[in-house]
């Protein structure tokens, strides 16, 4: 069982979502995380679903999408030929005395400063998931208050087009 | 109409977003985004749902959303309280003349150059729908190949938590 992200052009309309939704459910497979958003052509949008799966479970689910009408291609992102890259951002416990501490550790990350408060400061992170949950981690010791995370988006490296 | 986003807590288990999109689409209402991601604690997700709607309706789906079982709690994050970005990583046209030029740009979003060849780049840039947009719109006088768009992902400002 891997975490895979599978990227899937579909047409736009209400109820897409909800089809796409139900395949996975009915099959008792759970999301880890999805995005659905514009692409250059309103008619259509890309869905990016993160799974757990095995090899012949992707399988089956990338043949399952694939028979459903609205959708037009289905593609596996694999890490090592994909750009894959997610937005988080996080609130924290920081006290003026922590203030510096953890200014320094996100400029490490190249997490930038979007909200201040005496108590509380909001970062903003992005990069690949392994980078996501190690800046979660290490903003644990300061005390998390708040996590919002985007799912993953990415396409293929290179020149090829999707 | 305006565009709105809602931050909905669930219960993190297969059958919950096929529940929520089902909703929408039997109503009729069109996602503009959405987003499913984990949060702190494992037995929750966090939806980000961008859509379009006017005051009336906005508090129509929130009370719908309110009534379903795995809805734990759900807020409209205005902009003027709240810290909303979303993720962009687009793939344009960049003979080895035109580089500079796109660079040059991406300095000005603070976007960053994920990968390059002989006559591509891709680049990655966070931030408010209006800037994605604006920047989208820069990128297409060098030609779009790809897009990839998270939905908007946020929280609300200052030291409360959601």
């Amino acid at each position: 069982m891997n975490k895979r992200i599978l990227s899937v052009l579909v047409e736009n309309h209400a109820g897409v979502l909800s089809r796409i939704a139900g395949l996975f459910s009915r099959r008792g497979y759970n999301i880890d995380s999805l995005s659905v958003g514009t692409v250059e052509d309103p008619a259509y949008s890309r869905m990016t679903i993160g799974i757990t799966a095995d090899d012949w479970q992707t399988e089956q689910i990338m043949k399952q999408l694939n028979k459903q009408v609205p959708v037009i291609k289905v593609v596996e992102l694999l890490p090592d030929d994909s750009l894959i890259r997610e937005i988080l951002i996080i609130k924290v416990s920081a006290p003026v005395e922590a203030r510096r501490e953890i200014k320094d550790l996100a400029d490490l990350y190249k997490a930038s400063v979007l909200d201040i408060t005496q108590d509380t400061m909001v970062l903003e992170v992005t990069g690949q998931q392994k980078k996501i949950e190690s800046f979660i981690d290490h903003m644990k010791t300061y005390g998390l208050l708040e996590i919002a995370r985007s799912s993953s988006v990415g396409m293929q490296r290179g020149s090829s087009v999707f």
